[in-house]
C-alpha cells in the first residue's frame, strides 16, 4: 500500500486516537475490490465500518448517505466523495443523497429558489458529469425543504436534543438563529431516513464525510439511540476521507479561488492551475536531482493519487522518479496538468447532457 | 351594558394598561351587531381590532385564525372561542383552525397519532356540535404536522428569531427541547399563513384569545414585522376575554374535574356540577335576604352572563334580584343548572353526528 502522507500537515492519527474514529487499514484487508482511495489511504478511518463490508462485498441491502450544501462550487477535491458514491451504487448500496437546502438557508441565509437553482446547475450536474447514474432506481436526491418524511421525522428528533447539546457541538450562541440551530437535526434525519418504515426499516447506513463532519456523525449516532426503541435505529458508520491539499498548500475551499481547482473551469483553466500549484520540490533544482522531490508534501502529487492515476505501478513510479531525484517538477507537473486537461474535456463534454438530466431530479 | 366583573379576582384594567392592549369598550359602539360576549365585556381588550371592524361590518375579506391544541378535555369555557368563530363565519371571515399537533408533541410529548384522535373525538366533533360549521368552504381545519405550508413558513421565520428571544418571552432554559423551542414558531406560522401568496396575500386577520397568550401575539407582530418586506405582513389583530371561573372559584382547569364541567359531560353530571359551583352567596340566608347576594363572585352567574341567558333583560333581572335578595342561591342554582342540563341535552344529542362529520375532516 502506497501511503504518501505520513507527514502531511493534519495529524490524522491523533484524529483517529482522540475521538475514537478506527483506523481504515485495519479493516482494508476484508474488503473485495477495494477503492484506490482506500487501498491509497486516502481514507484513512471510520467508525463501525466493518458492519457495511460483508453486505458490500455480498451485494446485500444497505444505504449509503451523502449530502450536498447549495452554497458554492464544486472543486475537484468533490470527485472523491462521487468516487465513492459511484463504487457503493456498484456494490449493491441505495444511495440517498439530500440537498441541504434548509441548512443553506439556516446557516447562511440562501434562499430557496437560489438553493434549487445552484443544487441542479452546480452539484447534481456535476454529479453526473462525474459518471454516477442519478437516474438509477437504486438513488434518491431530494431537496431537505421539499421532501415531507425527512421533515416531519427532524421536527420529532429533535425532542430529544436541547440547546446545550447543539451548543457544546457547534458553538451555537443564544443570539443563533433558531433556524441555524435547527439544521443540524435536519442532518441528522437525512442520515437515519433510510431507516424509517416508508424506506424500509432499520438497515445499515454508512456515511462517507471528510473528518471534519465527525461531530454530525457523533450527534446522529447518540439521537439514534435515543429513538431506538421506537425506530430501532442501527447507529450510522462512517468513512472519513483526508482533504484534498489547496493549490496553495492550505485548505482547498470552495470560495477562494487561488486555493481550487472547480470543476466547472474551463480544460485550460484547470491546466493553467495545476501548475501553479505548489510543489514538494527543492530549494534549487541541483538540490533536487541530489536529494530527490518530497512527493509527500506536493499537491501536484496528490492530484495524481487522488484523482488521476488509477494504475498502482504507474504512481509508484512517480513516487520513486521524484524521490530519486530523475522526475523533476515541471516535467511532473507538465505530465499532470495534461492529465487534469484531459479529464476536464471529458468533463466538459458531458457537462450539457449532464444538465439536462440534472434539471429532471428536482 | 352589563359589566358584572368590576371586582373580578383577575385585574384586567391592569393587564390593559401594562402591555398595551386597548379596552374593547372604546370600539364597541363602532361594530354593527355585537356578540353578547362584546357587550357584556367578556371580551375586554384588544389590538388594531379598529381595523377589522369596517370588514366585519361590510362582510369584506378578513381572516380569523384560532388554534387548538389537543391535550386535554374541552370544557364549557372553551364554548366563547367557538360562539366567536361563529361570529366571524356569519360576518364573513375565513376561518383557519389549526391543531397544534407539532406543540402538543414539543411541549407535551404527545405522539401524532394520539393528537390527532384527540382532535377529531374532542375538538372537531365538540366545535360542531356547538354550531360551529367546520365543512363551510370559509373554513380551513389542518393539522400542523400535516400541513407544508404551516411547517414551510415556520422555518422561514425561525431564521429571524433566536434563543434569547424565546427565552425571554416563555422561560425556556438551554435544556429545553429543540422542539418545544420550536413549537412557538409553529404558532407564529399558523397565524401569518393566511397571509401568503398560497393563501390570497396579505390581509387583516384577527386572533381571539385569552389574556394569557398575549406573548403569543406580540412575538407574532414582531415577527411579521422582521419579514413585511417579503410577504408584506400586516401585523395581526387581536382580542382578549376573561378566563371564565372554576366551579371552586378558581381556574377552570382542562386537567382538573373539580374545578370544570366538560363538553363531554352528562346531562346530569353537568346539572350536578352547576349545584356544587361556588357561589356569590352570605353567610346565612337572613343575612343574604337582607343584603342581597354579589353576583360579580359567582360561578353561577358568570355562566348565565358567558354562556346560558342570551337575553339581556332575562339577564339583567336575574343580577337584579340577586343584588335585592329576592333570587336566592338555591334557587338561582336550579334554575341554571336545568339551563345547563338543556344545553348539554342538546349537546349530547349532536354528538354523534358531529363526530361523523368530525373524522372526515383531517
Amino acid at each position: 500500500m502506497i501511503d504518501p502522507w505520513a507527514s502531511s500537515s493534519v495529524d490524522y492519527d491523533k484524529l483517529v486516537n482522540k475521538f475514537g474514529i478506527k483506523k481504515f487499514s485495519s479493516v482494508l484487508k476484508d474488503i473485495e475490490d477495494p477503492l484506490p482511495l482506500m487501498t491509497r489511504g486516502v481514507i484513512f478511518g471510520h467508525r463501525d465500518f466493518e458492519k457495511i463490508i460483508p453486505l458490500v462485498n455480498k451485494n446485500k441491502e444497505f444505504a449509503v448517505v451523502s449530502g450536498m450544501m447549495p452554497s458554492g462550487k464544486m472543486h475537484i477535491g468533490h470527485k472523491m466523495v462521487v468516487d465513492q458514491l459511484k463504487w457503493y451504487l456498484k456494490k449493491g448500496g441505495n444511495l440517498s443523497l439530500p440537498i441541504a437546502d434548509m441548512e443553506s438557508y439556516g446557516a447562511r441565509g440562501i434562499d430557496f429558489n437560489q438553493a434549487k437553482e445552484m443544487a441542479v446547475t452546480e452539484y447534481l450536474s456535476n454529479y453526473i458529469a462525474l459518471g454516477l447514474d442519478l437516474t438509477d432506481e437504486n438513488v434518491l436526491v431530494y431537496l431537505q425543504s421539499e421532501h415531507d418524511p425527512v421533515k416531519n421525522l427532524a421536527f420529532e428528533l429533535s425532542k430529544k436534543t436541547n440547546f446545550n447539546e447543539l451548543k457544546a457541538i457547534y458553538g451555537f450562541s443564544p443570539s443563533t438563529s433558531i433556524s441555524h440551530l435547527y439544521a443540524p437535526i435536519v442532518q441528522v434525519a437525512d442520515i437515519l431516513l433510510p431507516q424509517i418504515e416508508e424506506y424500509g426499516g432499520p438497515k445499515h447506513v454508512v456515511v462517507p464525510v471528510g473528518v471534519d463532519q465527525d461531530p454530525h456523525i457523533r450527534l446522529t449516532r447518540d439521537i439514534s439511540d435515543r429513538f431506538k426503541s421506537k425506530y430501532g435505529f442501527i447507529p450510522p458508520s462512517s468513512t472519513y476521507h483526508r482533504f484534498l491539499t489547496g493549490l496553495t498548500g492550505g485548505k482547498m475551499s470552495s470560495s477562494d479561488p487561488k486555493t481550487a481547482i472547480y470543476l466547472n473551469d474551463s480544460p485550460n483553466e484547470a491546466e493553467k492551475k495545476v501548475k501553479s500549484a505548489k510543489t514538494g520540490g527543492r530549494e534549487s533544482l541541483e538540490e533536487q536531482k541530489k536529494l530527490g522531490g518530497c512527493p509527500d508534501q506536493c499537491v501536484v502529487y496528490e492530484m495524481l493519487v487522488y484523482h488521476l492515476i488509477d494504475d498502482d505501478d504507474e504512481l509508484k513510479n512517480v513516487y520513486e522518479n521524484c524521490k530519486n531525484g530523475t522526475l523533476l517538477c515541471g516535467e511532473c507537473k507538465t505530465i499532470t496538468a495534461e492529465k487534469m486537461k484531459k479529464f476536464f474535456e471529458r468533463l466538459a463534454d458531458k457537462r450539457e447532457e449532464s444538465l439536462e438530466i440534472a434539471k429532471t431530479l428536482l
